[in-house]
């Protein structure tokens, strides 16, 4: 590579391991975009990114007890490191059931969605409240999220089982490219939540954000996205990863 | 890779050379989305994105004489073919004055956007009546549009000065996020090429259609960033890029 190519004396240049789906990886990219101070093409982010929706399904694997997605998303962080990541960032929460495998096999940092958006959360001074949690069953599971924040929230709200099925509908609607059912199911589920007492939802799957805008939700709704977008942002234009990795809690996780 | 990771029995992989600018790229992504037929994330049209925009001005650079960008882009186009691209495309209408030489140095096919318009206009069945281009200086000076559209369209209208100003200006505050002063320009620009007796404007950068959308301008725009994305979206599924090169066109270009 030339040297004048290489951007990384300005930027650190963010590998995506996206394509899942590839609405999410798109709202996340401009996201990116939207969070950075440009004032032309060349002070922008820039971005490698793997968008390659073939990938099994992360929630039914996880469930199943399978592990057939990792191969994959070990393939996708090699081709992103080889063609000059600097960073990698994830844009589907549900895949962060391995970030640990991945983080152990990569030779850069693999910045964690729910790790963003818990500092995001706690950065802002004032306590985030009680908190319902929106995601796949597979990341209920992992407890990404519940381990972060458990302890630093008044009240954190794990949905029940038709709040779930709400949910998941949502999710299944937007992969499928259907919108207007995404956002319906979506917003039913967000309401009973509210019902609950919750005071701010957390959108913890990537295809949410694509549905509740923070135009419809304003401060009701905590986008993990917009967080990991941030997150990326300040680690290209600074150097470094915006917040301190709590191994104890990976651990844990 | 393994071979159950081998998405090509199915979909070709769409490798994207873009970051010119990013918010092109975004939109020529989700326009690949939209134009795709899927239930679920797998049915998808598998991506690699080269997004880096510190690549040199190409308009400038044209303007110029210089070459700079040439090197950016076949770095890019190396690294997309590695990573596993079967097509390459480029959102950005300038960056096609290397169309050329980049395919000559390509092991896949490169989609020509002009191409992939020009076929898509006259393919309508009915006159693409009198087309008027909006495209930066350095798209005007390629001739990429005219030596395709000069002979099959009613009247082919190029800007003057006044227009080229406008358009100008429509480009360079989308790169720069200012999204109502780019907005403002491009359809000032749009209303004066009518008034010239345009039936359409030929939208033929694409930073354009990120501000003069399909719902504003209805078929009085041409998208070229949208015949790409359909292009795309045939060559992954049914294995073939979906017009025939003119290479006399390209040496006359």
């Amino acid at each position: 590579m030339l040297s004048s190519m290489n951007t990384s004396n300005q930027f650190g240049c963010i590998g995506i391991l996206g394509g899942m789906g590839p609405a999410a990886t798109i709202d996340f990219m401009a996201k990116i975009v939207a969070h950075t101070s440009a004032s032309c093409d060349q002070e922008h982010v820039p971005m490698l990114v793997h968008c390659i929706p073939q990938i099994p399904d992360r929630s039914t694997a996880i469930r199943a007890g399978t592990d057939e997605p990792f191969a994959w998303l070990l393939d996708g962080l090699h081709k992103l490191e080889a063609a000059g990541a600097d960073y990698i960032a994830i844009p589907c929460n549900t895949a962060h059931f391995w970030h640990e495998r991945l983080s152990a096999a990569a030779r850069v940092p693999i910045i964690h969605i729910a790790q963003a958006t818990a500092d995001a959360l706690t950065a802002e001074g004032q306590s985030p409240g009680r908190v319902a949690l929106m995601s796949t069953r597979g990341t209920v599971g992992t407890r990404m999220y519940q381990s972060r924040l458990e302890n630093r929230v008044d009240h954190f709200i794990v949905p029940d089982e038709a709040e779930q099925v709400l949910i998941d509908t949502a999710i299944w609607s937007v992969k499928a490219g259907n919108i207007a059912l995404g956002r319906e199911s979506a917003q039913r589920a967000a309401a009973r939540l509210f019902e609950q007492g919750a005071e701010r939802v957390l959108l913890a799957c990537t295809e949410l954000p694509v549905v509740l805008t923070r135009e419809m939700m304003g401060a009701t709704a905590v986008d993990c996205t917009d967080a990991l977008a941030r997150a990326c942002v300040v680690a290209s234009v600074s150097g470094r990863v915006p917040y301190h990795p709590l191994p104890e809690l990976e651990a844990a996780a």
